[in-house]
């Protein structure tokens, strides 16, 4: 069984946290959108290439987000990216921010693949979609 | 049967957008929390003040979100914000944003208050409580 | 003699503070961007229309900026914009954040106008420049 | 002679991005922290040790900013910092963003030092003066 997590070590700026101290709740939806789309550029996808050849938008359609522990700056956290499942023109994601194994926060993020001038749902390439489904959690 | 929902009217900017050409996901997180920010103040409250007189912080311990349509550049949109369930030291409140009476975003987000020191669940002061609970929606 | 200085009031929400308890410094660009975009939406010029019909891009080409003391949470600062000089393609605007008063901070933004398809510089039409200048500082 | 300057690689994302399809011009500035946040932590300084152990806090007092040419959607730019003046409680650190070697953008950051309880100058401590000018352009 391979592991088909992907991960991304993040480091916390002041551009990141607000005045209660911590890491501003919106941004961690940016770490989680840097490691998807790491994950992608790591199997072979640029989001800029997609727009412009395939016309293809990913776009964030929902998502369930659970805020546990704040970070803080100047820390090193990891943000984890994983499939967990996959439709014609849509995917879930689930998201892990951890700091030293402690979890910080998680979600799922579900994404539809639209149009780029339209953004009406559009299906993925069948090549792409067969090579994400090799990254799905079993 | 009075209204308790509260609407803030919000004009995107380029800081706002995307080059996907709409507003970026995570900034409708902002959205709604100015709106409640301007609901609190509305009735007496300021963050700020709270913080430093009550050692109080609200803080968002997670969210439901479902994006419908995007917004985009130069368009006046309408966040509200509305209370739906309040515990000793948590609420939920609904968001929604309109353009032009068209549904684009939604939201519940789960609020906890904490100790300002040390993020530990801390409950509002009992004056707080009452008078947000008259804008509960019944 | 007529004051041609434009003045938007902007409240501070956590979204624009950081960890050292005041307004991230970058974010104070965002303001100056807003008070400018509501001057030019003032007199009748919105920034998406003039995109789409006139491929007309306003781009920040340089900025001197001074920051004096810092803006914090839930303050309401008055962020004002003054057209000091006008060329081609070229503009420079003159902001002043206060807050009661008191300078916070000051900027010199030297805009150009290009085209929105390939960056070039493109010269504003002639009655957009007649009714700008109508608003250079005296 | 040794080379003097930290280089810091940035990838951009979705969220450096607005709906003109390039960087959004605020986040370089954000960018350019990081760089010299990084070169600090590279030779011994963390941000946030610094903040809690000193109370001190390095804040930006003024900015010259040049933009050249746009970066644009998950390129690969390289952000230097470089120490260019130190007083006794201020410096100036000028930073340059290429991507392939051409020119994007360039500034002079003057930051002062000052304690984080209230924002008044504050000198650096000695060793860290020491340890700073060592990295002086020459």
């Amino acid at each position: 069984m391979t592991d088909t997590r992907f991960t991304l070590p993040v480091r916390i700026y002041y551009e990141d946290t607000d005045a209660g101290g911590v890491v501003y709740h919106a941004n961690y939806l940016r770490f989680m959108e840097r490691s998807r789309t790491e994950w992608l550029r790591n199997i072979g996808y640029d989001l800029d290439n997609i727009a412009q050849s395939d016309n293809l938008l990913f776009v964030v359609a929902g998502m369930n987000i659970k805020y546990h522990r704040p970070a803080r700056l100047s820390e090193l956290i990891n943000v984890s990216a994983q499939l967990n499942r996959m439709g014609r023109a849509s995917l879930d994601i689930e998201h892990q921010i951890t700091r030293d194994g402690e979890l910080l926060c998680e979600a799922v993020v579900s994404l539809v693949t639209v149009r780029g001038d339209n953004f009406k749902p559009y299906p993925m390439p069948t090549p792409m979609k067969q090579e994400l489904s090799n990254w799905m959690q079993s």
